[in-house]
């Protein structure tokens, strides 16, 4: 018998302890982005602390200037195994409007909606202690069974991940020694669907730039001066429309430097996905791929740049009309970036490409809103197909790689400063309602999710470098 | 002797006394824009319709729901007798700020400004009582020395224009049969400059129209959207782009129709008017003429239609930045109109223009925003040759022949209402300061302007078709 059964065994026999004690958490008010639940919050950090010395884990709570931390250390089987750090958050969301829920939303329980169908409702169910609590429970039972665990684990929990992380990145730069391990496994994701575990192997970066163009030193008649003054609506309009062919590709040289072709193999699991465009933008009143013709839907979202204008604005907006060429106008445009684009050359590219096009007698001011790279996990990662074995053994379908069009920062935190990868696999559904009220969280997420871990976990104690 | 000659010598002989009178108009505070001025506005009309009396005129004061109308008839010298009707307006702007008048603003006065120059300065000595007198001292002095005038003329003083003329149209519709002649004289324009007189021959007009682009039914985040769903910004600055060509033209199919080319000699005269882009943009900031290329200023200005964007908006405008693809984006577009271009097809074409840019998953609002056609004399007018001559003869440098960018109201409302050409001739000048404290009129302005229009009563009274 292997190491795993009696595991998986122990996680089927005390799943109603372990509802018990994710109920105990559950109950505690830990929503950080308002002060009057400051103590809340660090009770859910001193909860989670005893559980994880409970297991064994050598366990703290960690002031910062906000909400603590929780650090967590359990040795593994040897020296030579992995060390994993898991990462989750203990705080939730507000949860106003409080009419709208059907229950206290810190009085959670167990409903069956019918169908053999059981959900665990409210606040932070799914958004992130559910989740976190599948983790703990996978490990709780490999100790339970075999006396240790089978990798070397550190844990983290953040209490502010709901108000910004404004204290994360300082708490890892000071304790960088302490939570480096060979990889982190990141929970705060969902699944493809209910059936369809998931791993998210990329996230788009972001380049975030405004543009003001600036014509005459102030607003003109267009009566007097149309046809002779410089319209910086019209001069903006033309960059904005030169920056994507009519194919929907980016037109801005050197765009396209550090992008990769997705394998065959991931185009055609996507395509199996069955997100067509009807199934994806129909919900939004859409029906049309927006983005370069020739790429599927999901290869457009998941591994393809864009460029976006996310505002503009110039002249006269208000009701009615008004006669004026404007003495400036602006945008503010976003690219999303894949697989090894740099932001720093995108946006330099950006703004060469929109001084070409100021006439000589106007000008360009230009502003920075952020910038970040992609994040992508290589498809031929030991880790990666150990996980997807492991989640697909638990499954009723085997599981996907999939990726993600925005940016989770822990996910770039992690990686630039502790120079770690993530594994981000997580039990949530899309209608889990996360941040609304009445939300859920599946029992079956909750069940198969604490021994998807036991079989991840199992996974990476077996030879083979990850 | 010429029935001129004894004319103009009257015009001089009595400048103190024809200036007293004007002084007397201008002590009357007739801001139309404030109610605490009512009574001061009829005061204004009650001296005018006093004053035509005194020359011979049939004249009275009108009441209409705003501030009244002056209206006054004389006979001309027989039955076949040109018949004009003379526009101007007696009502003023408001004085604020006060405290950066150089002195009262209705105790009007002479001052000398060196190098022999006087000016008359006051609210209204330019904008338009100084004007509209310059055609009463003509009549008058013509009366007096002929005991009759040369043409058949009535005569039109609006106390409204100031504050949107809301009573004219009612009363113009109310007394087409009275009011109707053969041509109009409109004295609120200007001179080209000191030397120069100028008649505006053309008015461009304008086509208003604002367009709604609708995408997604929400705003999206462009993260987990963009690439796949369709940014209305991107389709409205991709139609708007199109909207001109590489080469500074209009290319809506059929924009052009009934666009004249200017004549060559009138050409040939702006370019003498020496505008270059430097003297007429520098001031503003700017050096390159925008419009179509090969087209000197001017002409862009006078005699070219243009597109001008006078409002852009969508997504998020606001501070820092947004990752969102927006449900909407909107634009204000307006179009002016030269020669025979027809208002209503033009706004069809751009409507159309517009559809066949939108994605089919999209849609696109439109909402009309004012449409007047352009208003031509035509080069050949025999009335436009007589004024010409007669005030070349009269000022240091002949006569031009302008246009003006923007509209006049009152010009088009004589065209559609009462099928009438106006000939637009005046003598302020760019530095006037109307509208602002310490308004002046040229002394020269008004004597030359008194004069004139003696010159083009008496060639007006010549035989030849006009």
């Amino acid at each position: 018998m292997s190491a795993l059964e009696p595991v998986l065994n122990t996680l089927d026999n005390n799943l109603d302890k372990s509802l018990e004690r994710l109920f105990d958490l559950l109950k505690i008010k830990s929503i950080s982005t308002d002060p009057a639940f400051k103590s809340e919050c660090r009770r859910a950090a001193e909860w989670l602390a005893a559980d994880l010395k409970s297991i064994g884990f050598e366990a703290s709570v960690r002031d910062t200037p906000g909400h603590p931390m929780v650090v967590g250390h359990h040795e593994g089987p040897g020296a030579d195994a992995p060390h994993v750090l898991f990462y989750g958050h203990y705080d939730v969301q507000p949860v106003d409007p409080l009419n709208l829920w059907d229950h206290d939303p810190f009085e959670p329980a167990i409903k069956d909606v019918g169908n053999g169908r059981k959900i665990l409702t409210g606040r932070g169910t799914s958004d992130d202690k559910g989740q976190l609590m599948t983790f703990v429970e996978a490990c709780r039972a490999y100790k339970e069974v075999h006396g240790k665990l089978p990798v070397k684990i550190s844990i983290l929990f953040e209490g502010e991940e709901e108000s910004g992380s404004p204290s994360l990145k300082p708490f890892l730069d000071a304790h960088r020694d302490e939570l480096k391990a060979d990889f982190a496994l990141v929970c705060d994701t969902g699944m493809w669907d209910g059936e369809t575990p998931a791993i998210s192997v990329g996230l788009r970066g972001l380049v975030g730039e405004e543009i003001v163009i600036k014509a005459a030193d102030r607003d003109l008649h267009s009566g007097m001066f149309g046809g002779a003054a410089a319209n910086p609506i019209r001069i903006l309009t033309k960059i904005l429309a030169d920056i994507h062919d009519e194919n929907g590709a980016v037109t801005i040289p050197g765009f396209y430097d550090g992008v990769e072709e997705t394998p065959t193999q991931i185009l055609q699991m996507w395509k199996g996905l069955d997100a067509t465009p009807e199934n994806f933008l129909g919900p939004v009143g859409l029906s049309i791929p927006s983005g370069e013709k020739g790429r599927s839907l999901l290869e457009l979202i998941w591994a393809r740049p864009t460029a976006e204008f996310n505002g503009i604005t110039g002249g006269y907006t208000g009701q009615g009309f008004k006669t004026v060429i404007a003495a400036e106008a602006s945008a503010k445009v976003s690219f999303r970036l894949v697989h090894k684009q740099n932001p720093a050359k995108i946006r330099e590219a950006f703004r060469a490409f929109v001084r070409e096009r100021v006439p000589a007698d106007c000008s360009v001011e230009f502003h920075e809103h952020g910038a970040s790279p992609a994040i992508q996990l290589s498809y031929e990662s030991p880790l990666l197909s150990k996980a997807k074995n492991a989640l697909s053994d638990e499954w009723p379908k085997p599981a996907v790689l999939i990726a993600m069009g925005g940016s989770i920062p822990i996910v770039g935190d992690f990686q630039r400063m502790l120079g770690m990868e993530s594994l981000l696999v997580g039990f949530g559904l899309e209608d889990d309602r996360i941040h609304s009220p009445n939300e859920k969280y599946e029992l079956t997420s909750f069940h198969k999710g604490q021994r998807s871990w036991a079989r991840i976990l199992d996974a990476l104690a077996t030879p083979g470098k990850v």
